[in-house]
């Protein structure tokens, strides 16, 4: 019989190559995609995913923002597939991403897309899959087969795509050359695997918890969160801590667990703040952070390479990832084969 | 001693009123801005808010698009405010909702619109507050003083602004007349208080739950799970339909509470396919729909007016109010004062 989680560990471990592949495979067709971007003049781009992939679609959201300076929006697929919306899409960018490609409202959303004369782009991680039909430019991750219900590789190969597209777009060689340097980092994080498998026991009988960051490190939230619902069946409450803020702190008593992603850079500060307000709630904090002083205080500090922040979601998701799996085996559940889900889910 | 919770019912019943009164003293500076919008020739649209504010930006983003065909995407304000994105908004309209006008980050991104030549629009319940100073138009909800930290009737009255801007600007005066119904609506929902107050004991020892909508109704299922964040100290999980779909589900053990809002238009028959799953898997499933159909096999089922989609957003909300004003009361918690909330929440 084999280990439970033993797919998930092993492609959890598989990542550090899967991107530095997905890397160097990409390139000529994002060198293709973004000449044409330029050519076409792209006022607006939006991007329509589910679940992992809209994590993915998230960072690419701040990426494409922060260094293209591009506006993006992360698309509601009912407004095409259900409302039937009459946008015009002519000087705009679809990018559709599903790591299976066989997401059907991501399709129709492109075919739409298409339609009303956008630039249309796949990003997946199988070739030959229905979404790579319908785009005009298609970005493959390097991932190899994923056969994990929990996907690992598929979002951090997907993430390593946003980055050069958002780098190479804003003409950025020098950010976009950084990304060579990321399965290393990655290795380095896979390292954590030890004291996290140590600590996990601490989390057996967590029915829930926040996640929390902020800017760029969002995704890592919502991905974070999404893992431990799937593998642990913990119910998933991600916040940019902006938002916390606003309201939901008030569910924070003592002891509540309160994970929070911050590594340095633009919205550090403010993060530290909210870290702040719960200590003093006397929340039950576990930080993954390259700060030493931030990591101090917390019940549970992971300490992630410091490296740039744009690369910082890359390196820090196998830590997130390792948490969900090591404490989804703590629990005696199988992340391999989470109750109830499915490879590939079908929206209508 | 005033009675716990007694600030807050009375806000919400005074919704008819405020939403009537609104739509109303709104009307010019709707009229004007549509104008101004049509002659600039807009061609997206960036909404910025915290909180409940963010979910009537959430319905602003669905009606805008559904209605209006107006490539709308809910702003990152980090992306202004910490990275320093570099936006060309020349043919953007930046629409700010903040219900005291005194939110830094969303005054900030305001600021840096109208540098860079966005359309720049106030949508607040507070006349000469820092955000009527920086934006060119002011869209003024006429809820009156909202003393409760929870949100209700500047939600609901923001709504009705949107509701207006996005029928106005598609020059749809057929659905736009519809909103002078919404008060009778309202009020008829009102109703479901005596029933809520009745079953709301059931809910006690509850500390999590899903709220789950799609669609015009995604906005709900968000303010919902705020709502009882901040009233209830319920963990907040609100998801669309979709999303949930692709992992979260998996977190749904037999008798698990999920909120589900579902009324007939494009979307329903996709939420009742999510409510068909959650049955199978036994989930405890508290309904709130205008189909009996639905609601029939519900563990609680309230029934809500039977109204054009667009305006049920606003319909619906004094139920999910008065759910968690009273689920706040049988826990014994003051809902007009939660822990550690302010009514003004400061993000830098």
């Amino acid at each position: 019989m084999p280990r439970p989680g033993g797919i998930m560990h092993r492609e959890i471990l598989e990542q550090p190559q899967a991107v530095e592949e997905t890397v160097a495979a990409t390139k000529p067709a994002i060198q293709d995609l973004v000449k044409r971007l330029r050519k076409v003049g792209i006022e607006h781009t939006f991007i329509v995913a589910r679940g992992t992939s809209d994590h993915a679609a998230t960072y690419g959201l701040y990426m494409l923002g922060a260094i293209a300076g591009r506006l993006v929006g992360l698309a509601a697929p009912s407004l095409l597939t259900c409302y039937d919306a009459d946008f015009d899409l002519r000087k705009s960018l679809v990018i559709g991403v599903t790591q299976s490609g066989a997401a059907i409202d991501v399709h129709e959303v492109l075919e739409v897309g298409k339609r009303r004369g956008a630039v249309t782009c796949a990003l997946t991680n199988t070739e030959d899959s229905p979404i790579c039909a319908v785009a005009e430019h298609v970005l493959l991750t390097h991932a190899r087969v994923e056969r994990s219900v929990a996907a690992t590789k598929t979002y951090t190969t997907a993430l390593a795509v946003m980055h050069q597209l958002a780098t190479r777009w804003a003409g950025r060689e020098d950010l976009a050359d950084e990304i060579h340097r990321v399965p290393e980092w990655m290795s380095q994080t896979l390292e954590l695997d030890e004291v996290i498998r140590h600590r996990a026991e601490r989390f057996r009988f967590m029915d829930c918890c926040h996640w929390l960051a902020r800017g760029l490190h969002y995704c890592t939230a919502k991905e974070a969160a999404l893992k431990m619902a799937e593998c642990c069946y913990v119910v998933p409450s991600p916040f940019s801590t902006a938002d916390f803020m606003h309201g939901p702190i008030a569910t924070t008593e003592p002891g509540f667990p309160c994970f929070v992603v911050a590594t340095r850079g633009p919205v550090f500060g403010a993060v530290c703040d909210v870290v702040h307000a719960l200590r003093t709630r006397k929340a039950e904090l576990v930080i993954l952070s390259d700060d030493d002083d931030l990591l101090g205080p917390a019940r549970i500090g992971l300490k992630l390479p410091a490296v740039p922040e744009e690369c910082s979601p890359m390196v820090a998701a196998p830590a997130i990832q390792l948490l969900a799996l090591r404490i989804a085996l703590e629990k005696g559940l199988d992340p391999d084969h989470p109750r109830g889900l499915k490879k590939v889910t079908l929206t209508r």
